[in-house]
């Protein structure tokens, strides 16, 4: 037995990485109340189900989380059944878990439908693994959308000898780099943006840490993007060599 | 056109948290490389394939990397239709790079199909968001998994202020909660093990920084398991209030 609303990841965009359950949830919801980065392909899979955006983005005018929280639970109440859809992972800087906690609270049941993330896969789809046992032990994630408030990135404390995964981050880039230059991560650290990844016109901007702004800045990065630093972005050109499928869909641009 | 080797990604377990696409080259497969942690039933999604077991655990006699290579090379020079599956994300802790490597290196296609990763699926299916814009704004993964050599885990950057999550890492647990403390971690430091999250048996054991150890010792855990450490696994009980899908499948074992 299933909760009447399902908390579910859509994954990083292609409809291919939806997961079965996140499939059989669209197709059986009454109600899908969806974000911003959520594909037109994606929302036709749940044909019969009404459909309500409430997607926000930094500065926008977009519906308050406290507002999406009492529709979640309006109809959770009314016994719909209620997908949730939400880019990536619902619980990787998603607010998955503050909307389960209003449901839970008002004693309404849920479930977590786990999706795929693009801290992981837009790396990957780039040739760019987040770890590897001759490079880098460690990744962590950081998000570059400071508007959500909350506690600070503990930046002194990052370590160049791991992997950086920078969610939302190509507004924040030109301060990221500095900072972490002025911190004292090498200049010539490996870096990449990954823009729109899985997405149609997916692009992939590669540079150092120090010239990565201004070579993002020349090929008109769009659209969400994920920002990756560390000695494992250098893995990226052995691994292109034979040519991946998606290796082939890039627009790319060393520099 | 998809390269002959797909490395593709099998999530935490449940086969209901495979991609679509996973499931299609699964159906389609000539042959399967797979490792431990796979569950039959996803093996069953390609029935007509041979099925080949190179898996491996810390400390046994397994198939090494570089004979999985060959086997790979040897495989897409056949021009077979090759599944490498491996458990959660092929590209994190998975030496999916290395294998793409080896192929691109003798001019062999592939291509990556992401998974949904034990790193964010196993907190999360047991109520613990890695991040919350209250409590933490970064998470870092590591793997418990020492035998893998390669580089150090910079033990001494890790911020008590981030989420850390610890593939892997049940044997490692002792050690990792003296470490952790010794460098200033409180030892009141929430935590949690999760074991075999989204399979059948999976149990979860939350207790302080200093006393998870001895609580997962108490409960017998065993099989594979994420270590989950910072305030972030304070919300599991608010969020459990309601009763989800997944709390209502674990062993509990609060102390």
């Amino acid at each position: 037995m299933s909760g009447p609303v399902s908390i579910v990841g859509a994954g990083p965009g292609d409809p291919g990485l939806l997961t079965l359950r996140a499939v059989e949830r669209l197709e059986r919801a009454e109600v899908v109340v969806y974000d911003a980065l959520v594909r037109p392909e994606v929302l036709a899979l749940a044909p019969a189900a009404r459909k309500i955006f409430v997607g926000k983005r930094c500065g926008s005018r977009g519906v308050s989380q406290s507002r999406i929280n009492a529709l979640l639970r309006r109809l959770g109440r009314l016994g719909r059944r209620v997908v949730r859809l939400k880019g990536g992972d619902p619980f990787l800087f998603g607010r998955g878990a503050e909307e389960a906690q209003a449901l839970a609270e008002a004693g309404l049941s849920w479930e977590l439908v786990p999706g795929v993330s693009s801290c992981l896969a837009a790396p990957g789809l780039a040739g760019i693994p987040v770890t590897d046992r001759r490079l880098s032990s460690m990744v962590t994630v950081v998000t570059g959308h400071d508007c959500a408030g909350g506690p600070a990135v503990d930046w002194e404390r990052l370590s160049p000898r791991g992997t950086l995964v920078v969610l939302m981050g190509l507004a924040a880039l030109p301060r990221l780099s500095q900072r972490l230059i002025a911190l004292g991560w090498p200049p010539a650290t490996p870096a990449a943006a990954l823009s729109s990844m899985s997405w149609p016109g997916q692009a992939v901007v590669q540079a150092d840490l120090e010239a990565l702004p201004e070579a993002v800045g020349q090929a008109s990065l769009a659209g969400p993007a994920v920002i990756v630093i560390g000695d494992v972005v250098r893995l990226r050109e052995g691994l292109a060599q034979g040519g991946s499928r998606h290796a082939g869909q890039e627009a790319l641009a060393h520099t």
